[in-house]
């Protein structure tokens, strides 16, 4: 069977994935066609990962099938979006039919979780190179930004922190135990917090994914948004089982390690009252926001000093 | 200056290229936001050109950047579509100042002439490898396909064909005569014929344009569209030059070799009599579809037997 029959044999049926009404014209055409409904905006973003730098050589197809989308999925949901499709511009080595087989079957099982359907993408020979581009859409004016942090505001995150950053110390692991195996599949699997966003349209001032560490990542909003913030490392949800992993490196990985795909965003302490209490158990207050610039960082409310050059004692 | 500066101060000028009205967030936020005219649906495509496979090592990236846009480009004006804007995944081996200036400068030539602004993308570390993903619109129900040519279509061809195939041999020429500059600007800037392919929407049957070889993407539209069709090589639009430069052989690479960008089509003899002078002077009628399968060659109606396997004969 050539390239192209293994292509169409294992990528074409995740056109059936997600919002097939909304797909008119799927793969296989010089382009795909979407509708976006009235009253509605298309959000999208791209994402590339490669081999020996986003994941590791000889990584396991269908896991990186997963990973390649829900890392991709997890920017829509940082902006609040209703997922509708993407598509895959895969670079490859080789046509390898044991690897494409696998690695569409892990993408299938991530774009059925997302409801993201395969709309179209182009196959090209060379270094092992994913690029995936996905489309969702919001209702005009609703979209989640970076930019909208206020002094006042809480600091919030989704689910636990430092997991998918405990899990690379796990990765050779042969014979990993109940706890390496836990963090080994928030890595391996990530989720992408996409009904979490979409529920903080109109709630959240501010979002970002927690793709680069929380550290990194809620800079972005600080930055964007014009504002400093103060977080409490004594409030940051770890999981007893990162506790009994690393034990006091949990503070650093939840602060500094990334690909833990959680959300991380601002909220007036009004909104946050307004929210539904099923929408407040997903998410934690870790601080709050205030004027000017930076971020401080307390324990129990007494002031961290940060290492010269930043909070390097916090880095990895 | 840092990478993430050199990006910004390179590449987001680029966001202000095109239609800028349409592309409500650009680059900066974790996704884009595009806004969709009433009426009219999203026309998208990927593709990713890698380095020693698509072009060649230590190419120019001046030139690059103006190609990696145009070959995207080309997608839409297949599908008869009005280019909005485009997303970039750019994968470096290193952030060299100096590379990132001038494939920049060629981005934003081919941007500002094809008018796409950049809405977004992503720079990762790794064997140059570029995504660029076009966005475009079409009134609903009015994009061109690849299926829809008919028996007792015409075959045509825009522009001249086998100019940028017979530039691969002088590619690496120090000091190339004019007929060889000529056929070398062919290859490094192609044009992307969207103002063509949005006047052919509601007139042409099938449209693809011909990235691979004019053979392989009239095949495209046969099997799409389950039709025959016979051209004759005494009408493939042939320039001067090319004669000139390569003889006899200008044939097999108007027929095999690709990156021209041209657009093959099919339409109605009827539509073609209403199609404006301007626009039929830019086509010329190389053939007709018919039914059946498969793709007979003739040269002034006498049939041309093809060789074992299909037609090798005409492969360069």
């Amino acid at each position: 069977m050539g390239e192209f029959e293994l292509i169409r044999r294992y990528f074409f049926p995740i056109a059936e994935a997600g919002n097939t009404s909304a797909v008119l014209l799927g793969p296989g055409d010089d382009c795909a066609i979407q509708r976006v409904e009235p009253g509605r905006d298309l959000v999208f973003s791209v994402d590339t990962l490669v081999e020996g730098v986003h994941f590791p050589r000889d990584y396991d197809p269908e896991k990186l099938g997963w990973r390649s989308l829900a890392v991709a999925a997890s920017d829509l949901a940082a902006m609040g979006a209703d997922p509708v499709c993407f598509t895959l511009a895969l670079t490859l080595p080789d046509a390898d039919p044991d690897w494409l087989h696998a690695y569409a079957a892990g993408l299938a099982s991530a774009a059925a979780q997302f409801g993201l359907s395969l709309a179209g993408g182009d196959t090209t020979r060379g270094p092992l190179t994913l690029s995936l581009q996905v489309h969702g859409t919001v209702p005009q004016g609703q979209a989640l930004q970076r930019s909208g942090a206020r002094a006042g505001d809480y600091v919030c995150v989704s689910g636990t922190l430092g997991e998918a950053g405990a899990a690379l110390k796990f990765l050779g692991s042969q014979n990993p135990g109940p706890d390496e195996q836990s963090v080994l599949d928030r890595y391996h699997y990530p989720a992408s917090r996409l009904s979490l966003g979409a529920a903080l349209r109109g709630c959240a001032s501010a979002t970002v994914d927690i793709s680069d560490g929380l550290v990194a990542d809620l800079g972005h909003i600080l930055e964007a948004s014009g504002v400093a913030a103060s977080i409490d490392i004594a409030k940051l949800p770890l999981s007893a089982t990162l506790n009994r992993l690393v034990g006091e490196e949990a503070v650093n990985l939840a602060m500094n390690a990334g690909d833990d795909y959680e959300l991380c965003i601002t909220i007036s302490p009004k909104a946050w009252e307004g929210l539904p209490e099923e929408i407040r158990s997903q998410l934690t207050i870790i601080g709050e926001v205030t004027s000017g610039e930076g971020l401080a960082i307390t324990h129990e409310g007494q002031s961290l000093a940060p290492a010269a050059g930043g909070y390097d004692h916090f880095r990895t």
